[in-house]
Order: C-alpha cells, then structure tokens, then sequence
C-alpha cells in the first residue's frame, strides 16, 4: 500500500509498504482522511526517536473487526494502545500506560497511509452529521478538552491563550465556550482573525503588555513560549502546557517557588466530548484547513505543512 | 548595633551597624534567636541580588510600637511586607505583592542583628508553651504548611518527600500528620534517623528504585533535585517544588506535558497553624538544631551551617 514513511534520517512515499495485518483485538481501518499535525513536524525533527509510517490524526472506515457490526462503520480512533492490565490502567490511566503504543509517534504504524489497524476499543462511530473534515478534528479536539479534563476554568476567570497555531485556535475556542474572560495572543494577524469572527478577544504578542491572567494556556510550539507565558501570568497563577518539541529548555524553576506558579502538562483527551462539540456546531473547524493534498503528493503536504503561517493541512487518503 | 551585613561580595560582622528607626506602622522588635536558612547561603553565592542584613528566621521582643499593648511580647514574624492596597494584595494574595519588601531578602534589613523592624500586622505572639528554640521554626515550618494550603493531599496518596535538609525534615514531620502513605527519601542515614525515629519510613537516595508516588516534594535545594523527583513521580502525579537557588535549570518541559505532571511552586505559608503545631507538640524541631552560636560569633556559624551535613545553626543575639 501507500505510506508516508519516516525512516529516522528521511520521510518517504513508499509504494511497496505492506498492508497491516490487524492482532485480537484490533481493526483494519481504511483511512479515508489524515490531517498532519506539529507533532509529525516535529518527528522528522527527532522527537521520539519514532521510525514508520506517521500520523495519528484521521478518519476512516473499517475494514476488518472481530464484531462484524462494526465493518463499514466511520471511525475515529484514540491515538493510545495501552495493556488494560498494568497498575496504570488499573488505576483509570490508560493514556500513560508503560506498555502503550501510540499511533504513529511511539511503536506504532500510523494514518499516512491507506490502512491502518487500532484496538476496536479505541473506536469511536462518528455521527452522520460530522462531515470527514470536522471528524480529522476529533485527536486534536479531543486535546483541547484534555485542559478541562485536568483544571477547574472558572467562568470568571482571566484566561489567555497563548499560540495561534492549529492546536491555539482550537484550545480558545472551546475555551471560549466555558464563559472566561478570554484572550488569544498569538503572531499572525489572519489567523487571530478566525478567533475574532467567533467574537473572541485577540492580541499580538508583541502587543501584549502588563496582562496578569489567572491561567495561561501555551501552545505555541516553540521552546521559548514557556517564559512568554511566564511573563502574561500572576502570581499564584495556572500555566497549562500543551507544547511537545524536540530538545529540553533552560527554565527558572525558582521563578516558579517565588511566585507559587502551578503548571499542569497536558497531552491526549477523550474523543467522546470532541464529537459531541461537533455535532452540536460549537467549534468550527473548516477555516483552519489550508489544503487538502491526495496521499501521492504527501511529501508536498508535508512541506507545505511546515511553511510559516500555514494552518490544517490534510491528507486524502480513499 | 551588631549585625551581619553582606554588601554584595562578602559577609561581614559589622559592630557600628546603624539601630533602625521603625516608620508608622511597624515595630522595633529586638532579635532573641535566630536562624540560618539555605536561602540565606544561596545569597551570599549571588541569590535576589541582596545588599544589607541577612537572616529572616527569628523570635523577639517588641520594643517599640504605636499600640503599647504590644511592648514586651514575644513575637515572630511574617517575612514579606506588603503595601495592602494593591490588585494583587486585595485579591487575597499579599505574599505576592509587586511592591513587597522581604526582610533580610529582598529590600528590607533581616534578622541577624540586634534589632530589626516589619510592619505590626505581620507579628504574631508567641504562646508561653513554645520555647525560643522551637518559635525560631515557626517561619520554615510555615513555608511547610503552605503545601497543604496549595494542594489538597489525600490521606491515601503515596507522597515522598525528597531531600533531607532542614526544609525536607520539616515538610516530611507535618505531612506525616495527614495520614498519608509517606516515604522520606534523602542522602543522610544520620538525618533520615530523625524521621525513623517518628515512625516515618525513609530511604536513601541511591536506593530509590521504582518508585511510583502520587505527589513528590523536591526539598533538595539542588537543581539536579527536579530530575530526581521525575524519576520517582508516576504520570499524573503532582511535583512540588520547595527548592529556591541561585541560576536557571535545563528542564524537560515536554516531557511535563506527555506526562501530564502538575508542578506546584510553593513558598512562603501561613504562621498561625505552624503556632499550633508547635504548641501542640506536634512537630519536634530539637534534633534539626546543629549548633548555637552568639551573634558576636556569626561569621564562624555561617561557615558551620554551610559545611556538609549540618542542619539548623541558630544565632544567639538577644
């Protein structure tokens, strides 16, 4: 079948790459769309050491499953394979099981390619109403929710989002949704824009002064996001993390004690809820698609992906 | 009067220190017993730029004040004098005021001299049951509750307490009272025997294999102490950072999200319920006192707290 393939030095469209074979337990699911997200930037970069096929955000219809109702079906699929038997899963943490496998980016062929196989129980149907475009949205949707998952937002609070990449627009907006008193700060005008439409307050970064909000959220992507969002913080204030990148950074951990600062890291969240926000019309995601590209001309999605100012570039698959 | 003056390049016992005149509003309050903290060694090593006298552990007397009621009694008192009128000082959060001062740290003269000033609202008398020696704890014992006041700690979590110094062996004896499932990891068998003592179990460093807590406590006072207590935390789990130093920390903030760890900064906390534990008899600070040297004999104590596995050296002034 065809794949994007990263091989540890070079991403590749493999021709040859061999179809999955779906264990117990799993799915073959023909991918029908993939969208590309910072993190498969981010890979071909080093991050995670991961070598196969990339990719973890998609949509598709299965092929092959043990219970037979769910062939055909639409799906989206939660990114972590976990064991279900460790003390992890025991405890209701399946997401940062020890033996996980992550579509993708840990152990993992992922959706860049025709097929793909998950446990059926990382399954979720996708209403008719959700078209395949919403529906790529469900994985990173899905952690923009992970933030309310983790921290009480109080209606009344002061909260900035800081970033407005793919993950940035989406995080403000269902944000937005809980009542705050909210701020998008990013750099690009246009896609600030897309966040003013919704009548959400924007600023520029460099025009962001004197700000003292109670919860910043960074998602900028960029190592040097984490003392911007230090600087738009008060005292006693909540610092969500949403950033994953290659390479460690000098951080004032004393600045932290000082100020009493809490910061709460924030990866995968759960698809339920991301449906339901789509079926119900509360986040649009159509504006931040800047192209859909077929699977044959991936390696010019993927530069394409990595050209500054370029938001959601998908993939069609079938 | 004497006191111990660092001027920015060294410390130095200065006979001819000028008596200070308290302004409207605070106390003068002569120093009985004092005591040595790390962050007055970090310091000295460059910490908060500070230029004057050092010290911000202490009981005294009140000599002078506006409320006469107040003359004679002994007190301690709240390190950060804040303006009160501030945004930040209304919302209920004074130890952050932009404008405070911080005796003996931070643009106000501190406790190891004969006599020091702070504002009467930050006093607090000292009940006839607790003696100089334990109320001369009250500060650093407060810094330990302020853990409670930031997280809420289940009397099931498995918590450890990283780092054996004078901070560690405090914070390690109050959140024993809670309950919890405890373990007091450290680099000293002689220290770690003071918790053992108390029924708390310990570990060494070097032994601390495959641990997995819900909440770690970095009390180490090092940099490297971040890393450490990562290893040991399970996903999920909380960091709190008691750890103040002088320079920055390379520091995996990527790995923060993929974990989803909630890192707590914690600093300064509330005297009164550090008052009751002491009066109460639950908190047991004799064994953490290394050594009590007159003030006259500064120099010599500084050196004393500095060298390796040494705890509490107190200054005898008054």
């Amino acid at each position: 079948m065809q794949a994007l393939v990263y091989d540890g030095e070079v991403l590749q469209l493999r021709e040859d790459y061999p179809r999955p074979v779906p264990p117990p337990g799993e799915a073959l699911v023909r991918v029908r769309l993939a969208g590309i997200c910072n993190t498969d930037l981010e890979i071909v970069r080093g991050y995670m050491g991961f070598r196969g096929v990339l990719g973890h955000e998609f949509v598709g219809t299965v092929e092959e499953a043990e219970d037979r109702s769910l062939i055909g079906q639409r799906v989206v699929g939660e990114i972590n394979a976990y064991c279900g038997e460790c003390p992890t899963c025991r405890a209701g943490r399946p997401t940062h099981c020890p033996h996980r496998t992550t579509l993708g980016i840990w152990g993992r062929d992922g959706a860049f390619a025709e097929y793909l196989t998950l446990p059926v129980r990382n399954l979720h149907t996708v209403p008719d109403a959700i078209s395949d475009e919403e529906a790529v949205f469900t994985e990173p949707l899905a952690a923009a929710l992970e933030i309310l998952e983790q921290v009480h937002l109080r209606p009344t609070d002061r909260v900035v989002v800081l970033g407005d990449g793919k993950l940035g627009l989406l995080v403000a907006q269902v944000l937005a949704l809980m009542g705050c008193d909210l701020l998008a700060v990013g750099r690009h005008r246009e896609k600030l824009a897309i966040l003013a439409r919704r009548g959400i307050p924007t600023l520029l970064e460099a025009e962001a002064e004197g700000l003292a909000a109670d919860v910043v959220v960074e998602c900028t992507g960029r190592p040097e996001g984490f003392a911007a969002a230090r600087r738009i913080l008060r005292p006693r204030g909540m610092l969500v993390l949403k950033s994953t990148y290659h390479g460690g950074v000098e951080a004032d951990l004393t600045g932290l004690v000082v100020d009493e600062i809490t910061l709460v890291g924030s990866r995968c969240g759960p698809f339920p809820p991301a449906l339901r926000l789509l079926q119900r019309g509360l986040v649009d995601v159509q504006p931040l698609i800047s192209a859909v590209y077929p699977l044959d001309r991936g390696m010019e999605a993927f530069a394409r992906a990595a050209e500054p100012g370029v938001l959601k570039v998908l993939l069609q698959v079938g």
